[in-house]
């Protein structure tokens, strides 16, 4: 083997990973936007044979064999293929671990859950989906144990999603949100509440989804490239390479906030995928480093930006176009207002910025309690509605606004949660240090986002997962993370907004 | 190798040939539908390794070994599984004999070219899409002259669509048709001509796609298995097998029959896929045995039933509802008589029944002078109208209306024309036996169709691809396939509604 030969090796290896990505993402993608829905086993099977050809790919000799030889000549490598061949090896070596009929059951599995999920939230019927969760829960905790039998399969979980973070650390730092959080909640909860009534009526369907390619514009995606549709539960995918993004959104005909900020949301989650520098596409380089820095771009643009009232001043003249009856003597300043209501709900996604990691913690508490074997997973409804009622103070009605709300757990993401929370306090960070060089809030209010986005594409985007996440904040910030930056901004727009 | 093994063994290999078949399909299929505009690069890289994999698995010496082993077996192996193995074995033979290079760059270039054949027609620019066009002659005709060299290859192109099919009989076929056709017209073309007035006015997209899925119900798709999608050409397709089915169609706000029928044909077609033995799914018997069988049914659904007095019948209450405006003082008489206006017109999709082989006669011809060196491909536009004004006496005004109307050549389906015109023959044969058993009339009129369903799926739909399409015929028919019954069905028809 020459170091040329084996170059070109890991190049055409990663070029076969990114299309059984691509193949295996968009089998995914077209069960939640537009196959029929009787059609679950069909993508099932499909999905089992193609991972399990991925799998073995991945694992042959001939690719530890090629991995293995790069690895031992890291200094006839680059910095990005030295980094290509870290994380390779590490996937593969984690792979191994896992027995192959295992790893493809779990696949089968998954596709099934998802349909179960989808039917059991529409009948409002955990009991149908509990023994699809039960086995999700077992397996992953399972596979943590196979890959790294001597750490806490919990904090093994986490990392999959933030590389190197640990329940000791997001322990602490939940506390510190809730310290934070629940006293400013207290405080607006004796106030009088904010009138929101700007955001209910009717908003045909049509109108919001040129609303949705309006911001997809506004913020800078690049719409040749990335595509919009409706799915149950939002979410963003990159197909084979982040030269095919898709977001998508879910529409109320009665609110049109809700997919407002979902478009907003998810298209932050596209642009740091489609920022990735151009010679990353096909490679595993390709897209975000991980969650958490996900969730600080994808909530910096759905939050920082798009609930500044900059931004409602920026996008109420398209909405006074769009529905002109609903907007008639309204004002920019009651949009912004109505999307920063802060009041206890039961849906996470439509929360406000300052409930939001509330709802968070409660997953993390009782993801974490599962896998200590404190909590069984038939005990979720109850315990759920218990803690709403402790940490929010409200009853949840029923398991559909309940247990069953998020697409999560069904698609076998146990870990993720946090991510959202500690994306939230990056970005908040982040924002500190832009502002330090933009004038942030003249950027938004003039439409023109390009100096926004070239910040974020320089310090974040462009390395694609280059940098870990520590790596990246540390580069970023030039400081340690500090979830501080968070509570100030928390505290700075909630006084204000609700004259504290 | 045991004779059980082996067994398991190709039903594996057919599995994983499925959910190839699901990937490859769903990334074109998702091109056609979803994808944003400027992706298509993206899909050619995915499509480009994928199709390798399949090749490689395809081709594998394990494959061939295991093949060739059954195929000594005979005696021990079902009549299914013996076809499997002839059909298998059939093809990767021939597919060994295309260099794999060859294979894939042709695969890389149908998906330029199909999204090239895209932007040239709605620019209207034949020259954009001319290279493209020439190398897929070209690599077709090559390929074909790699796997028989001894053989005339269009004949070989021709029966990659309809096993056994020759120019040949395909020669003499056309000029039946022609004999029966020209002179039926000109009578008409002497007539006044009928008011079609009916079909045109305006029709919301959203109404349109109402009657798309009432279409669906009503001549019995499983809307849990059949999807509907649009698209700028309408086309059928199966993912990985018959369990999950697509149809497309194309909408026009000011003319509602051109969805209505591709609805219908197309319907025709996903009726015959998903009428296959559930054993068959994930094996190469899966769905429709050739291309002329499958237009036997699209087109017996589109034409015999769909254009028929009774379906006019029954669908008019339902377009009053949809339509009320629209169809206000307007009968079932009358859409009757427009669906079936016969006149010569520019587009092969919206051709009347009578026309309509006309316009696949121009194509077989070009197609035929092309392989012989007649024709070279950038004089296609010029022929292409030169031979509308001779065969239906029209002026083509641009490229768009003409020769880049159709997908078929960029999609690499060279020698598929043909089938469209076999099709109306053998359904117009079907129709004569299916009416020695059913009152087929009044099955259309009560909006019942398991009758004549239950007639299609025991004689064709059931078997899926286990009978060459000459044994269908045989089998169906008790009697040679004679185009005379097809003539007969048109001086019918034509005679009636043209009182000639």
């Amino acid at each position: 083997m020459t170091i040329e030969n084996a170059k070109n090796d890991l190049y055409a290896l990663q070029r076969k990973l990114a299309a059984y990505d691509h193949a295996l993402g968009l089998i995914t993608y077209d069960g939640a936007t537009t196959a029929p829905k009787g059609t679950a086993d069909n993508r099932a099977a499909s999905l089992s044979v193609l991972s399990e050809e991925l799998y073995r790919l991945s694992t042959s000799n001939e690719t530890v064999e090629l991995l293995e030889y790069l690895d031992g000549e890291k200094e006839a490598l680059t910095e990005k293929e030295r980094r290509m061949v870290f994380l390779l090896l590490k996937d593969i070596r984690e792979m191994k671990k896992i027995p192959i009929e295992e790893f493809v059951e779990f696949q089968e599995l998954l596709v099934t859950a998802d349909d179960v999920w989808h039917r059991a939230k529409e009948a409002s019927d955990f009991e149908m989906f509990c023994p699809y969760l039960e086995k999700i829960f077992e397996t992953t905790k399972r596979f943590a144990l196979y890959v790294e039998p001597d750490k806490d399969p919990y904090d093994y979980s986490l990392n999959k999603f933030e590389e190197g973070i640990t329940r000791k650390t997001l322990d602490e730092f939940f506390e510190k949100l809730r310290a934070g959080i629940v006293p400013l909640l207290k405080k607006i909860g004796e106030k009088e509440q904010v009138d929101d009534s700007i955001r209910f009526g009717f908003f045909p369907i049509e109108k919001q989804d040129e609303l949705s390619y309006y911001l997809m514009k506004t913020i800078g995606l690049d719409l040749e490239r990335v595509g919009l549709s409706t799915t149950e539960h939002p979410f963003t995918t990159s197909l084979g390479s982040h030269l095919d993004e898709r977001i998508t959104t879910h529409y109320f005909e009665n609110d049109f906030v809700c997919s407002m900020y979902s478009v907003v949301h998810e298209g932050g989650h596209a642009l740091y995928d489609t920022g990735s520098n151009r010679d990353l596409a096909y490679t595993v380089l390709d897209g975000g480093t991980s969650m958490g820095i996900h969730e600080s771009q994808s909530r910096f643009y759905e939050n920082i930006i798009g609930r500044s009232r900059a931004f409602c001043e920026l996008v109420f003249p398209k909405l006074c176009e769009l529905f002109p009856e609903q907007m008639k003597g309204r004002t920019a300043e009651e949009l912004y207002i109505a999307v920063n209501k802060a009041e206890p709900s039961l849906i996470r996604t439509e929360a406000d910025e300052l409930t939001y990691s509330l709802h968070v913690m409660i997953r993390y508490e009782l993801e974490k309690r599962i896998f200590d074997g404190e909590l069984e997973v038939k005990e979720l409804p109850k315990e759920w509605n218990r803690m709403y009622k402790e940490y929010l103070g409200i009853d949840v009605p029923d398991d559909k606004h309940g247990v069953l709300q998020d697409s999560h757990w069904s698609g076998g993401l146990i870990g993720y949660f946090p991510s959202y929370a500690l994306g939230n306090a990056y970005g908040a960070q982040f924002l500190a240090k832009m502002k330090e060089e933009l004038d942030v809030d003249s950027c938004i209010k003039s439409g023109d986002f390009s100096a926004i986005n070239s910040w974020n594409r320089e310090h974040i985007w462009r390395h694609g997962s280059l940098y870990s996440p520590s790596d990246i904040l540390e580069r970023v910030l030039e400081a340690p993370f500090n979830a501080d930056y968070y509570i100030d901004y928390l505290n700075n727009k909630y006084n204000e907004i609700y004259s504290l």
